[in-house]
């Protein structure tokens, strides 16, 4: 892999740079969509690639449970499998396994979803953690090595370290042992990468959650090591008042020659809050997820398809936007889709979500190069 | 519309024919694929075009509830609202309402489904039928002058007249009645079709059940007055037998000059039983409805994509296949899907089915043409 970086802005710390992959150029900053089993939801990766999505996230946990790695290692390899010619980044596998055990940050601070799933992981030690799969019962056990190894199956472009995620309610002692154990799981996978490169790059996973020293040496201890980038993981406070303050205090802490990643997050808020901090990429399944709930994104926010005023609207769904579905349909069949449970309605609201998170971000970077943010 | 015979076989009734219409030719015989809601399910029309699917089934009842045929013609009618820019048929809505209160055939005979609809139906009379909206309860009136507005509304290139769908078991006396109505009711249709032709073509809809007598009688009644083409309709009987004793006695009443379409059938083994006796178009919802759950058309048949015996297969889902899933992806990435409940399998496996049957039909209109069927 190489990054370069083509301009900073005058305004903030906000860059342009591009990242070099096997398969093809990344522009930054992007938006990279999430296609957890080797699909975006209720699109063909032929049509995921002409819209220019160009860095695509698909999930090891997933993939390991179904179809199995070995499967995909057998067909040539994740691009192969699943026909994309883009580049494709895959996590570690151990986000998914500790958010079931712990649910989300927001079903944390709401106390609610705890019970779903106890008991799927029935282990963690510092070997790794054994879990049981959420399709058979089996037991899996996942470690740094089992990990790297699942992700030179799947020979995705970019690769992550196995870590553990930390509950976002703990603090103190408990969250610095977590960030060592997560920090010595790094450093074990790293090996376990170096081992066989295969042309794959691994951005690490900072961490310590939302502990300005923890952070800090989180920063420290990674950037010390040869990583190729950086992704900011682990809890990221509860709401985007306290993102923000992590992020500002954090991504100073990372070497500029390299690109950096924030996991999870890409609403249209936390973008524009965060373009400006100087992130590359941002992965979220918000705008897919949306468009699926019938909800349309548009430079100001987006509306909801179903509601009743848009029935008999011929013209585009968005006035202006040049994508598959605005460029052919009317806003009222759009949203006679949606009212008749039509999966074809999901397919059209899901091109225009991406298509507007591409054309979204590539006004930032123009935006950048013109030093207007 | 325009139809031509342009071969018919010398071993069996079978022809290759021509329905020239407004928006384009339909080859003959061929499959009607049904896009009940003003799309394919899964499927974004510009993708059935291409598929190259001749003639789409739309549902005046359903556009009727939903968005509401007014809608549709502010729009422009049902090409526009849709964009679609090759033949579409829609049906009086008669049949929905009808089977809704009644249950299939299928449904009759194992004494299933009969309650789920109670009620649906409030009252039939020589005016029309009375029935409540299954989206709102709102009770609709359908006549034979409403249906055909409507139909008018949607600008179809092929309208179909207002009928009565008898339920399968009634027989003599009750059977006979309902035919006779069924004609009052589709002459009336006819009327209010010529009071505005809007270059749009009628079928009429043979009925009389499984009763050769009431079959002829409607042939004759209904060959008398000035329809384009001829539908059968009705009861085609309990299984397979029943339907071709009854088409091998229904077709030879019918004028060669038009064309006629078999109703709500086309599963592979009657397209065979009923291709030799002359049927020119068939609709059904087989095809897209077993790609849903599935299961992948092959000319032996078909095969269950989640049959565990196809999770290792890198070839394409069927050999030989040129439609755009399989010649883009393996059988074993469309299992994958399949186990992982992606709504893309839906569409891919739609893709496979639709154009298998393209390809099916083309294949008939040559072996025609080669006096082989």
């Amino acid at each position: 892999m190489k990054f370069e970086v083509l301009h900073t802005s005058k305004k903030s710390n906000a860059r342009v740079g591009r990242i070099y992959t096997p398969h093809g150029i990344i522009d930054t900053p992007n938006f990279v969509a999430v296609g957890t089993n080797g699909t975006i939801k209720a699109l063909d990766n032929a049509l995921v690639q002409e819209i220019g999505l160009q860095l695509m996230f698909c999930n090891t946990y997933h993939l390991m449970l179904q179809p199995g790695t070995d499967i995909v290692r057998q067909a040539g390899g994740l691009h192969n499998f699943i026909n994309r010619q883009m580049p494709i980044i895959t996590d570690s596998g151990g986000f998914q396994v500790f958010s079931l055990a712990y649910g989300s940050v927001a079903d944390e601070l709401k106390s609610r979803g705890k019970k779903k799933h106890e008991g799927m992981v029935l282990k963690t030690n510092e070997d790794g953690v054994l879990f049981r799969s959420y399709r058979d019962g089996a037991k899996v056990l996942l470690t740094p090595e089992s990990s790297i190894l699942a992700q030179k199956d799947l020979g995705a472009d970019i690769i992550i370290p196995f870590d553990e995620l930390p509950p976002y309610h703990i603090c103190g002692d408990s969250l610095k042992l977590s960030l060592e154990r997560t920090h010595r799981w790094e450093e074990r996978s790293l090996k376990e990468h170096l081992k066989n490169p295969q042309n794959q790059s691994m951005y690490a996973v900072i961490h310590g959650g939302i502990d300005p020293d923890l952070r800090q040496q989180s920063c420290e201890f990674l950037t010390n090591l040869d990583f190729d980038g950086y992704a900011i993981g682990g809890s990221l406070g509860k709401n985007k008042q306290e993102m923000h303050t992590l992020l500002t205090h954090t991504l100073p802490r990372l070497p500029k020659d390299k690109p950096n990643h924030l996991l999870g997050i890409g609403d249209l808020a936390s973008l524009e809050q965060c373009v400006p901090l100087g992130i590359d990429t941002f992965d979220s399944s918000y705008p897919t997820r949306a468009a699926r709930h019938g909800l349309l994104l548009t430079k100001t926010g987006g509306f909801k398809i179903s509601s009743k005023i848009h029935g008999n609207v011929f013209g585009p769904p968005v006035a202006g936007c040049t994508c598959p579905t605005c460029s052919r349909f009317s806003l009222a069949y759009l949203h006679h889709l949606f009212k008749a449970g039509e999966l074809t309605a999901y397919t059209l609201a899901t091109v225009h979500n991406l298509h507007f998170m591409v054309e979204l971000m590539k006004d930032y970077r123009e935006k950048i190069l013109r030093d207007e943010i």
